[in-house]
């Protein structure tokens, strides 16, 4: 397998079947939305779709850019499953931004990370000043970039987490789909942590509950699709476009409305993630917040 | 020609000959910098390059996201074809940032013009205060974006041109390459103006002389290759490409480092320009104002 | 009358009296609102407040910093009066965002201009397809600042507003008041322009009907406290403070929660205006647009 | 003592006099610079200014809005200082840049964090390759606000520095001053770390070597005068005022031309700590890498 994804589901479409040992697949509709569900069973199914085990959630969506309404199915959609992969224990949850918010189709982590509602310096008698139900306690924090830090996105996540001891870690992430036709209308959940490599940047360190002693929730949507996967794809391996796939190694393909897709998509995915960690709060209030 | 390119250099490059009726072709070496002049002279040259009239300049360079010193050969070049192609007399000059400063490789123009010398609102007394010769009159200001502003870029210049009257408008603006090996190695600078379909975005209405009434520098990098034109090159049209190639009209293809190279090409071209538009004072010093 | 403020009640105010020759005062409740209108009707009344004919109108607020929701009786208060202001007849409108978007404070009308819905370049029946009624033409800019740009933002205003020709231009920008408590609590809205020297910045050159030859509505919030203003005020220009009123010249006084009143302000200003100039399509969308 | 001030030497001219038990006080000409050592020797000292046992350097500028060179006098005095607090071993240094980007005159910590050259993640041999010395290894980050993060400046670089491991962390903060003739002129250097409550925001955990376990460089530039200092200084704590004082406890008083001063003062800062960090590379070229 030449070409690089982060979505399970790609990697499951190339098998071509959906009946193979060691994986579980579920497709269903609710509300507006196409959820599939992939499960990775064992090390049979890692060796085949190459992805750890875990399960692998896929919303599909219309296109962000075209989209304006955030409190419809899709919100629903995609709170459940968030709320699903979360540990059932109380505790504090760590959201962290994971991308460069200098490159727009790798600025969909800062952006959402901005938009988390912190709750965990807030004292326990607000909330009910408020009359509101008590708030879970949420931090969320953007990692940076390795080239301006000087540190791992990983190390940086776990001397964070290792401070705040929170119960699971909400990773959001730019990926890189395959297909050009998934860019900015797929969202993949996962339990299994962000794997190296993903999307625009070099997150090289794999960020999950192995790594940081706790689970690892990954959310993103595909914003990019390697130019080296995209030669490949166009060309299938051949010799006379080496040359050009050197160079296609240092590009990247994204959306011309890339700047309308981080920004919806980052709104959608806070809100979810506000709506799942504070499930006693009214959508519309925790909106009206960020 | 399926493809779209703003290099008159890669036009040329197709009709692979040097020696083109109503076309000039020069190549010079000086300092670090390979300069190519190709001058279309008539409609010959016009229909063949399929480019207007005028002189088109190309600055190789080295990868912007590899250089960090400024004050080279480099800078040189730039600046002394800048004053070439300025009219003469003397008068003011309006710098136009064209581009969507929320799209990194969009934002070269922004990024320029907010590092631009803005003179003209400067007392004629406060140049003989500092002890420098008087000031050239020079205003800059970025277009905004179409589907924000509901402004035509070329309206936009227009209206502030007729009111401040200069004598030339330099614009500046992120090209569309032919290339995935030119992008961010390039400058392009020409008498002009901008053809309309430019580098990512769509500003439709030609920028030049003609819908201006004053002469227009255009200046800009390559900084994307058009999707469609990448699949085009890559499969020679084949035919079953052609659901690809309806994906591909949506997306660029843009350097993984574009960050670098927009914030190290926006500093040079402004550099180039207030050079350029203040022969009498020192680039150092022009160098510490931005 | 030493110190300087933008609020016409503010100036109202010291004159202690509702009952002046050549002004008419109004105060009304609606909805979660309290309006004052303060109308100059000559030149008796100009001499008094020291502002020119036209109305002013003032509505109390709660602390942005403290307010989520926008979609209450304070934006239909704000909403009627826009439309009140705004002349009757069709046609289109500029909206400008003056101010310095590097200096929180400032940044108020760049902010809400982002925030525009402009229509002018979207083709008619685009609204038809979208079974919406036909937009108002609305565009929308920022004027930068005259240090960066070089251009006067009334001269920047009168270049786009002869080429576009609307039938008015709102302009916002950040307001300057004498007290502490009205800070980030007021909004006023007038027929009259803006005074040059307003809020943070230098806007020189005034910006009104008799500049551009159309009606100029200005909106605005108080974001500063001029520091000399506040020292004067302290100390009853007691003449011991002269030096300290001399430094107290180059300062300005803002809430520590600046950041969260531009945020609020500027996004409830918007809907305020994208209300007003699209009366036929609900405000919820118009929201999901921003 | 009612007003606040994160300024040694303010609060030592409060003392009035340069001979006081327990401190010791040095003031030095050298080359465009003045430099005052405040040094804190024991409880005497420390109940006497208020402010924790260490030294307090402070070195005097033009205003930074003026100024535009970099590489004179100034930059060879903040440097020598840094280079004499840190400790003499060897080990990797951690800046922490405080502060709110989205207030101006809270963002020197930011805004000085994007610009420090961080080398802890290039291999050894990279130096060698472009023939200079080896680097010191560096990280850098910015610690965003407790509102936004939920996590306390504290802890944040607590959990950063126990995972890197650093010899020592300088934090780069605003700070507050009591007189408005000290705002953007002055830096602050010491060896204590930085006190809660310190400049536009609320820094409430002390970050000091007791907190951290390492030594602790602050380094700061007063932009702002808590508002209630200013009134009291001004009323002389008059009994009348007490409504005023309540109200200006919620404001801060700052330049105008604060947008100014952070540039250029944070790209000063920036530039004397990388040369601090990596003294055997010339201050020119680390500044074209910034």
């Amino acid at each position: 397998m030449q070409f690089r994804t982060d979505l399970a589901l790609e990697r499951h479409e190339i098998i071509k079947s959906s009946n193979i040992k060691g994986i579980k697949f579920e497709e269903t509709e609710k509300d507006d939305a196409v959820i599939t569900l992939i499960e990775v069973l064992d090390e049979d199914g890692e060796r085949q779709v190459g992805k750890p085990k875990g399960k692998y959630y896929t919303v599909d969506l219309p296109e962000f850019s075209h989209e304006t309404e955030l409190l419809d199915g899709r919100l629903k959609a995609l709170t459940d499953i968030i709320v699903q992969l979360l540990p059932d224990s109380n505790g504090a949850v760590l959201v962290a931004g994971i991308g460069n918010d200098n490159i727009t189709p790798d600025a969909l982590g800062p952006c959402c990370a901005e938009q988390i509602f912190s709750t965990r310096h807030i004292a326990k008698d607000i909330s009910k000043d408020l009359g509101l139900p008590e708030f879970n306690s949420v931090s969320a924090i953007s990692t940076g970039v390795l080239g301006k830090t000087g540190i791992e996105t990983a190390e940086y996540i776990k001397g964070i987490a290792n401070l705040i001891k929170p119960k699971a870690v909400i990773a959001v992430d730019a990926l890189a789909s395959r297909s050009l036709s998934r860019l900015g209308k797929t969202v993949q959940l996962s339990d299994t942590g962000i794997s190296p490599g993903s999307g625009v940047g070099n997150h090289r360190t794999r960020i999950d509950s192995e790594m940081l002693g706790i689970p690892v929730i990954a959310i993103g949507i595909p914003t990019v699709v390697d130019g080296k996967t995209l030669v490949c794809d166009l060309t299938e391996n051949d010799e006379n476009t080496d040359s050009i796939s050197n160079e296609a190694e240092k590009v990247m393909v994204t959306p011309r409305d890339i700047d309308l897709i981080i920004e919806r998509a980052s709104r959608l995915l806070a809100l979810s993630i506000n709506c799942a960690l504070q499930p006693h709060i009214e959508p519309e209030f925790l909106l009206s917040l960020m």
